[in-house]
């Protein structure tokens, strides 16, 4: 496994990146009537992340088959929602993070009015992308993917997952608990990744669901297959998180190690053990490379994507 | 006019009212993962409005003939959008308001995390709503609606305008401004009405555009007359609202009169006195009532609510 992509995957992601970077800057240099708001959009959407949901979008369209050019908005539609998400989280309010992408957070660039309509913003605009008119794909199969972006977005996943962490917050395992029946740590384990299913699962689905029906007629079989893999490395990666939330290098991450701890919050490593939660990690990548079975070598980047999830620095 | 609605206009606001409060009512109900959101969704959503864009929805639809089951879905949505838009300014990073609609503002009953998640999920909803399949309704008017309304809220809408509403808080119109040259004060008023264009005016032309976009081939012609229609009375909404703020009725307004002035803002009373503020709203109602000229009686009930806009009492 790679710790970080290296090789023919990191070419990979080196394209997806440019061409992803190079449609947000198009899309967010002119996209605000107001030059506070412009600056905030640039500023926070712009910074250089993972790129992984769009990533995970190409990927998956080219696992299915489907034509490249369809995929560009739904790609950028996945990473406003992703990056509004992370503006909102930070705030003060809520998780009150002063460090993303290693620079101060967008609240703390500019102030958390600005952050708040920023990521406001990049919300409507992710549903205007996806809007587009696209003549490769028909307009119903457009709605379908508003429909599921939406859907994920909303108050019955990403929104309810940042609630569910919100409400989780500060209620850390008692020392009786750790020393609990299985069955209680079973509940515990149930109830953390109920949460990631929704704060962080519900996107990376939706992106290889997005990326799968930039094709016509893929096959329920292979449409159940995606899914199983996208649900699967939704919790590596945040299994994966949590583990270098320990023992991470703060330089890579671009921002302090400890921070669960210090909000006390339950993870798969305070849960489980540093030990086990690497086991889980590993076990969940391996899993979602099975779920590929289905597909030939066209799906070989989602394979790569799997291993890289579970072994990256940051 | 009618200070407020009576008769016809009366009975014709309240079905529309019950329509939109049932259709809110079964979609925020079932909307949400976890408990404390669902909650704040119920009571942020289901709280009594004006539901003054839903209604316009409704009545824009009729005015061009489109079979009413076509409106409910964009009517919810401008409303959703328009709720979670309140939800926001309201918070102390914002405006910091503590009463909305009668009751305390959802982050005062709540918590500013609960508000910006609440808020949040519903301009998702919005979008999910916006593209549920729709047998009346060909997939590309559904996405041309989403664009219009995305195109309204966002960062070249609505949003902006709020950045806008931000940066100019405080910076209210200095004592010589106020004796400035008819040159400067044009530039001041020309300001306000571009902020409040977006701010307020977007939305309310989303409104009257998803109405429209219910029916089929309405010509160019009765387009561009609901387009005019919808920009007078967007900026009769705000003056109507700068004049209640100084003379208005705070039981019926459900807050407390002269806000604008104490956070220093430029109104349309601030900028123009308050009987030239009056003369300008019943003005911009007459232009909005002229804009409706190719339209029969069919338009009858924008035209009253173009009268009741400038004499409501909240």
């Amino acid at each position: 496994m790679n710790a970080s992509p290296s090789g023919a995957l990191a070419e990979y992601f080196e394209r997806c990146q440019d061409r992803i970077d190079d449609a947000l800057e198009r899309l967010l240099r002119r996209a605000a009537a107001e030059d506070r708001l412009a600056a905030a959009l640039a500023y926070a959407g712009l910074a250089k992340g993972k790129r992984l949901r769009p990533i995970l979008v190409f990927a998956s369209a080219q696992a299915v088959g489907a034509n490249p050019d369809a995929t560009l908005n739904a790609a950028c539609a996945v990473e406003l929602i992703h990056t509004y998400s992370l503006i909102h989280d930070d705030l003060p309010a809520m998780d009150d993070d002063d460090l993303r992408r290693g620079k101060p957070s967008l609240h703390k660039a500019f102030d958390d009015a600005t952050a708040i309509l920023a990521g406001d913003a990049m919300q409507a605009l992710a549903f205007e992308v996806l809007s587009q008119p696209q003549e490769q794909l028909p307009a119903s199969t457009q709605l379908q993917m508003i429909r599921t972006l939406a859907h994920a977005a909303g108050p019955e996943g990403m929104v309810a997952g940042q609630s569910m962490d919100c409400a989780a917050s500060g209620q850390s395992l008692a020392e009786n608990e750790l020393e609990g029946t299985p069955q209680q740590l079973a509940t515990a384990q149930q109830r953390l990744e109920d949460m990631h299913q929704h704060k962080t699962g519900a996107l990376i689905s939706a992106s290889v669901k997005l990326g799968a029906l930039c094709a016509k007629d893929v096959s329920a079989e292979r449409l159940a297959a995606l899914e199983s893999f996208a649900s699967h490395i939704g919790l590596a990666f945040q299994v994966r998180d949590d583990i270098l939330d320990v023992e991470g290098d703060p330089a890579a991450l671009g921002k302090p190690l400890g921070s669960d701890d210090r909000s006390d919050k339950i993870t798969y490593v305070s849960l489980l053990g540093l030990g086990a939660a690497r086991t889980r990690a590993v076990e969940l990548a391996d899993a979602a490379r099975a779920s590929l079975q289905p597909f030939s070598s066209a799906a070989d980047n989602l394979r790569e994507i799997a291993s890289y999830i579970v072994a990256r620095e940051h």
